[in-house]
């Protein structure tokens, strides 16, 4: 007997017939002697209703009162997932994150977990129910109802796992696991039957959409063992997210090509090389809340250098903007930018031990013609930016050449 | 200053726009120095659409996940509302019944509330909060979510106003108060400025649907001042509610004509005429859950007697299926019903004064040509049942009668 905590995501639960899959999954788990936690989102496009309906009242509306709102749509899909379960016959309990008492910081709308008290869940396990728990919510000290921030059910599977000390939290999403790229791009695409955390967490951060990153960051830190399920297909072992390395004799190189199309890139041309010059430009950067991705600063030359940076494509108009009305502060000649790019990453744990990835990826898309604007590396990634237009055919390209279609 | 405590129904919250209206006159209200504490129903069809939803899954759902379910109606309107209040510069905060802590018994979907905890709703007031609290819920002592039954939020209102001991409970609706009769049946229908509770009681139980019987008896146990107002008019005073009877020297006889389409009528004819023959005919119908409204049973003689009653239209089938189950059992000799009827009542304290209301009354009927088939009468109200075409034609004329128009 093993207790299972179960996540199912938005499309999972987006019809009452999709529902009644999932109860009857989870009967099935339960028939083969499993105690089950379920952790679910809101039906898909619920959460986004609730939000248009408030900035209706509201332009920017309140954060501690878009949670009270905004969470109602993960309290809707519990009722009515124990409601299925109880139809098929299971005993079934629903909670709320503050009926657990999932504990959080004060921070509404992307509020962090500060413990979960798990005695009601085991009580019920121990007496034979199904517990169903409500993703993406908890509540503060006070008692306010807070949200952790999109994606954020995910996290709460994982920390409730680990509060559990579950021996496996599933992830069930609209695919069968993680796959060496997009099949959508590239039809030999395979599933991984594992991948480190480590990759997943550069796959998450690099655009992969599978897994939420804080729930990756928060299960490697508790060592959860995480897998990526199908909630569309009974069959499948999905991908099992591992702390260690595979113990295969031969490692692959790179596990996986992840892409981002939502990408934008901004130069500071001219700025006087000098110590805090890099603060000087991302400082009123962050100040207006953009998110800034790579981060490029070639050597300089004649006492000034080049700078560069890259956005979410929606905030490349703010950013040029933030950029503009502080150019002459910075003594910067001129600020470029293009919105038309994209981000092609290798990923892989292997390439710590193999130095030559590097000059293969930049081979293989040179012998396409594919010109790199930027670089970016890390210990088990190097992403390059590249014109939009050559996403897909970059794609393929360093898929075919890392082999990873064999 | 006073501590006013509002309600807003579903129709008075059904859009946006609406409800940055009742935000304006929250803000009037404030703006005169008063403390205001707004109870709040969910968005007019949203509690259908959740029931619906629920029903879709479990054709009779469980009771406490359907108040899971349905309590995020009033969940999303609290917090749509403080948006508006704050859009409009004001300070304010929602409470959900947990939140409150309205603490009910644990009897889903009909919960009864047995205890409020003001204390945070007054620390809020006296720094100059608006409190913005989700009517129809409220948890049991467990921590579970319950509900309080339909037209719920009013008993919220009056339980609010009650535990902080406010100056006045305003119940906003879309009418702009309570009316002599329907305007829509008798044009000349005149607003009262009062009504007793006991004349709202029998009005409420008679038909009326401008308050929920729950919250007049609520408020009359607990001496609210209860006062019915239109949401969608800025001036008038509405109708007062009052515990005494008006100070006027011409008290009115009558202060209403009430009536309800949804009756149906049986009568079990010619059962022994012997103890314990009420019960073995009404037990049963309360057995299968079928509320009974009129009970008349005459005088008999040569040893039998005839036993009516009247119920809900839609239940009608149901009341005769059972009682033909029993038939032979009790002894009748025949089981007959009819559903076209209807049932017209006139309401007011001064005919306890007034010896000759009842035969003005039946008068006034004769005159027209109308038979009456049933009559049943209390202290404040006389009830006649009438075939169901007569409806508008008898309450235009007993208003005429009882000079309610002037």
């Amino acid at each position: 007997m093993a207790l299972i905590v179960q996540k199912y995501g938005g499309t999972s639960m987006g019809s009452p017939e999709r529902i009644k899959n999932v109860a009857r999954r989870v009967a099935r788990f339960q028939a083969q002697g499993h105690q089950v936690v379920v952790v679910v989102s809101a039906m898909s496009g619920e959460t986004n209703r609730l939000i248009a309906l408030a900035r209706e009242i509201q332009a920017d509306p309140d954060p501690r009162e878009l949670d009270v709102v905004i969470s109602t749509g993960e309290q809707v899909a519990i009722g009515l997932l124990c409601m299925a379960l109880k139809d098929a016959g299971l005993k079934a309990r629903s909670y709320t994150g503050g009926q657990v008492r999932i504990l959080t910081d004060d921070a509404f709308n992307k509020a962090r977990i500060l413990s979960i008290d798990e005695a009601n869940i085991r009580a019920d396990l121990d007496s034979g129910h199904v517990v169903v728990v409500a993703g993406f919510q908890g509540v503060d000290e006070a008692g306010n109802i807070t949200t952790l921030g999109r994606g954020g059910s995910d996290t709460t599977g994982v920390a409730l796992a680990a509060a559990l000390k579950a021996d496996e939290c599933q992830i069930y999403t609209d695919v069968d696991g993680v796959y060496t790229t997009d099949p959508r791009i590239v039809p030999e695409a395979r599933k991984l039957d594992t991948v480190t955390f480590e990759e997943m967490l550069e796959m998450a951060s690099l655009g992969s959409k599978v897994l939420q990153i804080r729930s990756v960051e928060f299960a490697g830190k508790y060592k959860v063992k995480l897998r990526v399920l199908s909630s569309f297909q009974d069959e499948g072992e999905g991908t099992l997210i591992t702390v260690e390395e595979g113990k295969k004799m031969e490692q692959p190189i790179i596990s996986g090509i992840a892409f981002n199309r939502d990408e934008a890139k901004l130069t500071v041309l001219g700025v006087p090389d000098r110590p805090g010059v890099a603060y000087q430009v991302l400082g009123p950067i962050a100040d207006a809340n953009i998110d800034v991705d790579m981060i490029i600063q070639n050597v300089g030359h004649d006492g000034s250098t080049d700078f560069s940076f890259t956005v979410n494509r929606s905030e490349f108009e703010k950013a040029k903007a933030v950029l503009e009305s502080v150019r002459q502060h910075i003594g910067a000649r001129e600020i470029i930018g293009d919105n038309r790019i994209c981000k092609v990453s290798a990923v892989g744990v292997g390439m710590r031990s193999h130095p030559g990835v590097a000059s293969q990826m930049f081979r293989a898309l040179a012998e396409e013609g594919i010109n790199i604007q930027m670089i970016s590396t890390s210990e088990i990634k190097i992403s390059v930016v590249l014109d939009e237009k050559y996403l897909e055919l970059a794609v393929r390209v360093l898929h075919k050449s890392f082999d990873l279609d064999k």
